[in-house]
């Protein structure tokens, strides 16, 4: 009955906090994935270097929402063989407890010639992680490459759910190319085992790669920000802010994070447990949002209950978009309440 | 003999308010429009909903230059038969008077499925409304759809001029498809009851889709309202630029105006009469532009009667498209002032 | 040896002051140019109308690292003529002593129906000019037709070095087809007697065609601004910001310099000798950077030495871009210092 507001080739489009909905599109031009995915929240990520045995074992300790063992960036090229089996050994014997966390690792880039041994050591294990990170998309051809090699190494395997990918814009060239990357990843999601599920806007090495200073204010990245926020949720993907680097400035993290989510930003990366607390303190809905989010399906089904179709709630026409997002801002606010 | 600046191919380019000749170009790669076309200002843009006789009433009272009757987003769900029958009614009787405004109706987007319902109905009355607007234009195909059901709803009639059409980008979607958006429109123009003549920046529901918050110096939207722009400019549309929502904070609107103006836009959206003024004040062209123009138009008029040709003015070298400009701020100016 | 860090598809990336390597990329998938290419700085970009004998004297004294002989705006169009026959004598007789410059030339724009003419008559000094400026480039067919033009201009000439060209984007329209110009600009590069070597955003013109008003701080060229260096160098290209207009605000020019560096911008245009010494000072490497640069070089050198591969310095794993940022570094300090 709602189906009349809009029509056969409707596209995804909400209000608010439109972005927890972030993966729920069921129609969208772009991202065919057809049944209702999982929310997994990704307010605060968390990078641990793979290879740095004290770090990983205080992950139960930290609240992030999105850790990733990292074999790129955090670890030395001397560390990268110790990385993947540490990650392998990790993820095989479970013997770290990630419970309410997303657990995810990152892969080295296509192009850096690691990336298809990190992938045959790592996912050797008997455990999968729920999500990889690729560093370093700068090609539709990248992702093409990577679904290949994924599929082959996850040839024998039976998948309870599909990996979901992290993908990272972060030089000139993957940042005019990203319409084309997302297309090209939500093409590869209904045929590989992994669904492009969020970019993370990479701005350390997007700055050095043309040339540019880092602020604090992040006026030189104003353009970068928002152009990622924009492609991301054209392709209905949670989109990861900047990095925050002087992590002894929980205020300046704060009015940087809350204008990130102002921007339409879903998380942050973050460098230091102690940036967590106030990261996803700033990527929560707010309590008026979740209050209204409630009183909005409680409305809902009870207009189900009388047989009418469309209705208007506080003012505005309650179409399905407005619906999935509701629920989902409660489903948000369950997972990631205290 | 101007000519001699310009080569075949020549693409319009002027200077100063260019924006207010946004229509008039004659050759642009993206346009081909073949004859000049009226300018119809639209410094504020008004909404008054279908179905509200109260007011509908006081149209006449009010100095917007541009009123639009509106279907959507203003009309409840149970109240959309009731627009497009008053609507019909307004335009069919004659009853208000518009003159000196831009007499225009909004339909419900193509999405929406109500969108030819609306146009069988609003469109049989015996006099047509100046423009249409058509929200929500997502993709290229949307303007596809809508000047195919045009065209069938208008086949019987005989237009005195063609219906101005100006459409809205207010999601993540349309703001990447916007360039093939208006290629489309252009195209479309040529052979449609239509020609496309503006771009409304939808801020609020460009808001939701990304998920991002408004805030009244909206540098949330810095990128969003400055590619609107360059693109309106390159396919010389108007570009009418976001709300300013806490209409009683008139200096907060006249600093958000004229920061519009500033970025290039033609003129803006109003949520309240009381806004008008401010609104269109900031995007009339300034007494010094008026005098340069009509000081221009007087030297170039000297010039052709003497049979010269290219000539420089105030240390510039004038062109055609100078020319046009200044002709049409002359126009702007006699056409706008009280 | 440190090739393990990059697959063959292997793409330019740096850190830091990147931008003034931006044309020693070797293996970009959009310039093919397939060696190495000398440096030429750009910090200030000064323009000398080429008629104008008083001020083409006076290039010895300017400081400036980029010095432009004009066709285009700073000459009226009777003027025309004098200025390019002016130009070819400054050329051709070696009278004006450059040492130290980039002695260029800026010709009228493809669509004036100038262009020819000025290539002609300069280019047929006996000494070329080390860098063409091509204003108003608003379509890849802009940069065919010019390199059509070259080739048969320079037909019968044997190059020692081919002619850099640093093209303009100072329209709506030259914004949305940048990328596509740049494309053609890098696979026109490898067949022509040009390297498409420089983007310079003409700011002036660019607010006069969307129909924007210059301010001091320049909020209303975010977008562009940002848009421009990341395109710029996506292609390897350097980048020259807007003009300060108010010459005698040094402050203000120090800052909005400033500004430009940390965007990425790798120069910037300037109207006045006097402004020289503040732009040069805000696009140079600073001290640190340069001793960083040095001892990178001597690492790396070390490490070649002892046969060891790819390296880490002060944290950071050393590939090959990092090392040519490093050594440009060096060059580009060794030939701007006073």
């Amino acid at each position: 009955m709602l189906k009349i507001l809009r029509c056969a080739s409707y596209h995804f489009r909400s209000a608010g906090w439109s972005h927890i909905t972030a993966s729920l599109s069921t129609t969208s031009k772009y991202q065919s994935a057809a049944t209702e995915r999982r929310y997994i929240p990704r307010r605060a990520v968390l990078y641990v270097p793979g290879n740095d045995e004290r770090k990983l074992q205080k992950i139960p300790s930290l609240a992030a929402d999105c850790i990733v063992l990292d074999c790129e960036d955090g670890v030395a090229l001397s560390m990268k063989e110790a990385a993947r089996s540490k990650i392998r050994r990790v993820l095989h014997t479970q013997e770290i407890d990630f419970s309410g966390k997303d657990c995810s690792v990152r892969f080295n880039s296509v192009e850096s010639g690691l990336c298809e041994g990190d992938m045959l050591e790592v996912l050797s294990a008997q455990h999968l992680p729920a999500t990889v990170h690729l560093p370093k998309v700068d090609s539709p051809e990248h992702l093409t490459w990577f679904a290949d090699r994924l599929k082959t190494t996850l040839a024998t395997r039976t998948l309870e759910e599909k990996l979901r990918l992290v993908i990272f814009a972060e030089s000139a060239e993957s940042l005019l190319q990203l319409p084309e990357i997302c297309r090209r990843g939500a093409e590869l999601s209904q045929d590989s085992p992994f669904l492009l599920d969020a970019i993370v806007f990479g701005s350390d090495d997007f700055c050095a790669d043309i040339g540019a200073t880092r602020t604090n204010e992040a006026r030189e990245l104003l353009f970068a920000r928002q152009y990622v926020v924009t492609v991301a949720k054209a392709f209905k993907l949670q989109a990861v802010d900047i990095v925050y680097i002087d992590y002894k400035d929980l205020e300046g993290l704060r009015k940087q994070s809350e204008e990130g989510a102002g921007m339409g930003f879903t998380g942050k990366q973050v460098i230091h447990p102690g940036q967590v607390p106030v990261v996803q303190t700033a990527f929560s809905p707010p309590p008026q949002k979740v209050e209204w989010a409630a009183a909005l399906v409680e409305a809902f089904e009870q207009h189900q209950q009388e047989g009418k179709g469309a209705f208007t709630f506080r003012g505005h026409m309650i179409d399905m978009p407005l619906l999935l997002q509701a629920r989902n801002i409660l489903q948000l606010a369950a997972v990631t309440k205290k």
